[in-house]
């Protein structure tokens, strides 16, 4: 079972989550969500599988636009419901397919069947031989001209022994408040940490592992960016001014070639 | 004139960059050749540029190889020079053409002639306005079918504020003694620092500009790598262990497609 199951499942960790501004306004919650935006592009009519969907808001928002049918997968019972709960009648049960499904135990996809399959920060709870091998699974899984559009935690933001800031005096005598204390980048793996009071294990990749990976498996990389506070996201949210020291997110758009 | 010029050709600095091992020994002295070697491929009958040619190591293994002509640029003087000095003379003269020449100052090259660019650690150099024209004038001057291969100091390595390693008392207690102290990575722009005894001026860019630039400039990116210590390596060079707290060198490879 995929690790990040019980922590999502368990009801004080959930109500915490429920709490972040992303899960409470949605893709306008989340900074980085207008790059991912623009990476998948329009949906018109598409078959779209979304995995890792938490409570549906990118499922809903491709209905919403025009999506054909969203195949909606999470690790979390807690989590569908919740975004079944969220989902009008209506749009559930004609273009919204919610399932539990655990990424880690085997996922079977139908063959060119996809136009987009969109993941948001749930890869990097994946080890990277599952990681490596679904890649492959999503380049069969998409047709010809689709596109896979993830992201996930930056390898700069998960390598780390401490993952917060700390204040240092460096040699030369200056002292910075907000110093990321990198080391281990080189080392894949597990890495153990705490979030909304719950123990969380996430896995540690190269940006190297991210790229090669998604080539090896015939993608053609069409966009890789990191995201950077913008003096409008400021003025919002003066906490992701530490974005700007050090990137959090890393977002990937992949083609499958039209000639295929 | 570009920034770097005056280093180069600072006598002190020349001195101490000559007796570096990738100087002293040539390719097998870059622990990260093997990966460039393997982006180049083979070189056999190709026409090929190397912008910041240093000694002339790589414009020499390329005649070595095969390759039937090479253009070697550096802006230093003593570089070049040194270069000529090295490359037996009936090599110089029928198939490497030194110059001495600034990035900064404008470049022409001719449409659709080079088969390979190639750059080693030196696009860093350089203000990321002349590295993104550049990057159209790589991709206007490559056949269809070419590659252009370089490698540069990694963001992570150029982004600080101190570019060294530090002790910490981590707040959970633990003592790290290997820390890289990140910070001002979403600021991209001018970084000094000392190497060699000289002053460096070096500009630091995301792997967002770099990769998206590759993008917008039409290329393929056909391989992202970050140079992680081996084993081997480090059994040779036991200082190499750093770049697995900490990638330093960035190595892509981008294709002009054959079909254009």
């Amino acid at each position: 079972m995929a690790q990040s199951t019980p922590i999502y499942d368990d009801s004080t960790f959930f109500k915490n989550y429920l709490d972040l501004p992303r899960q409470q306004h949605g893709l306008d919650g989340a900074p980085e969500w207008p790059i991912l935006r623009s990476m998948v592009g329009p949906v018109q009519g598409d078959k779209v599988l979304d995995l890792g969907c938490g409570l549906g808001w990118f499922s809903r928002w491709a209905v919403d636009n025009g999506a054909r049918h969203v195949d909606a997968l999470d690790v979390s019972r807690n989590m569908i419901e919740k975004a079944k709960e969220m989902t009008p009648t209506g749009m559930q049960s004609t273009t919204i397919n919610y399932q539990v499904k655990d990424l880690e135990e085997g996922l079977s996809l139908e063959a060119a069947s996809y136009n987009v399959i969109y993941s948001s920060l749930t890869f990097h709870y994946l080890e990277t031989t599952t990681f490596t091998r679904l890649l492959g699974l999503f380049h069969a899984a998409l047709k010809p001209g689709g596109r896979l559009v993830f992201s996930v935690e930056h390898p700069i933001y998960t390598a780390p022994t401490c993952d917060t800031f700390i204040s240092v005096d460096l040699p030369s005598g200056q002292k910075e408040e907000s110093i990321w204390p990198l080391n281990r980048y080189g080392y894949e793996g597990l890495r153990q940490t705490r979030w909304l009071g719950g123990h969380i294990r996430k896995h540690h990749r190269t940006l190297t592992t991210h790229v090669q990976g998604l080539l090896d498996a015939g993608f053609v990389i069409s966009g890789v960016r990191e995201y950077m506070a913008s003096e409008e996201d400021l003025a919002k949210e003066p906490r992701w001014k530490g974005a700007l020291e050090r990137p959090i997110f890393l977002l990937i758009k992949a083609d499958k070639s039209k000639s295929i």
